[in-house]
């Protein structure tokens, strides 16, 4: 059975998965970069970046590494937000391919929840699907899509909480920035004791980065 | 100069640092001693709750007890919020004395931040003031009872979160416990960019706490 999986998704301490005041100029709002910074550094996006043969990785990163790396093992399929495929009004735009260019970093299919659907677009090796449904639907056409290996959810916040609140998510790595963003889009509301359904473990590493793992607890 | 501190301030990873339903029944509404309980099992509080001779302390809450413990050290008087000297209402009790029976654990004066003041109360070696100001007022009549030594503010979250607001705070230790509370009154709102102020600090501990500690930049 595949699993359905949430990798290297970052928050500020104040639980923020996203800035306020997203733009084709600031995808991650007045956030910037920063919840990202953590990922930067990385072995795992060192090499997707600048390659390997240029790489040039400082080794304390290496335990935030340890967690990036998941993301790439087994994923078969993402699925995604509409406002994590592009800026707000994307949707107007019918020339729009997603903000990473002619090859994008999935090289799977992509399914983007959104309420006004469009032709599958092949971009690359990355082909969009684009879906009008509820978190359960969309899991069931990602599956048909993953050939068998497992569902990469890939946020934003408001549907990896919806994900979340539904029970739908066997794994989550979630990134905590010590950074306080004071406003954007929140990862937490209306999960209150999701403890009791997954359990939660927490390690931190020199970049400042605590790296929480959400495990669903086996009924 | 006394510094002015906050320790053992538990917020839930969502960042409620007290529940839904505050009363004399719940002191800490729906939360219950949840966030608390990495707390108990430390050697600070077994040796106030059950006395050194009698204490059995798990050496794996050794982590947890070197954060614990500095709350004890050189602090000469506590300024508390109105809401955690009583439940909601104790204005209109005359006969309220706080939570904490005849010998309540601060042994220093108490500022508690009113805006209902009373006559000062000795009760056992503390000695509640009773005080209708804001912060930076609030902080210099600490200095007047703390006798050289440090100050501590002790929460809730709503006078914590004004304190650091206003730069008030040189060193507070938050400690974040793995559950997701939902409700309550929240410890971070309004602190966008406070690591422009503060060096923020995180170390996991075997109960699954990540204490954080904020130290504020020196100018």
């Amino acid at each position: 059975m595949p699993r359905v999986r949430a990798h290297n998704f970052s928050v500020s301490l104040d639980g923020f998965g996203t800035g306020q005041g997203l733009s084709l100029d600031a995808p991650f709002g007045h956030a910037g970069m920063r919840l990202h910074e953590w990922f930067f550094p990385t072995e795992t996006f060192q090499a997707r970046a600048v390659g390997r043969e240029r790489m040039d990785v400082d080794p304390s990163t290496a335990p935030d590494d340890a967690f990036a790396s998941q993301q790439g093992r087994g994923i078969g399929v993402e699925i995604m937000g509409a406002g994590k495929y592009g800026p707000p009004g994307w949707q107007d735009d019918p020339d729009w391919r997603g903000w990473w260019g002619e090859e994008p970093p999935f090289h799977t299919p992509v399914i983007v929840l959104t309420h006004r659907p469009r032709d599958p677009l092949p971009v690359g090796e990355t082909t969009f699907h684009f879906l009008d449904a509820p978190p359960i639907e969309a899991l069931a056409a990602a599956r048909d899509l993953a050939g068998g290996r497992d569902i990469h959810i890939g946020g934003g916040p408001t549907m990896l909480r919806d994900f979340l609140a539904e029970g739908l998510v066997d794994h989550a790595h979630i990134a905590v920035v010590p950074i306080l963003l004071g406003r954007g889009v929140r990862l937490w509301d209306g999960l209150e004791a999701l403890e009791a359904r997954y359990d939660i473990a927490s390690v931190t590493t020199p970049s400042g980065t605590t790296h929480l793992t959400l495990d669903r607890k086996v009924a």
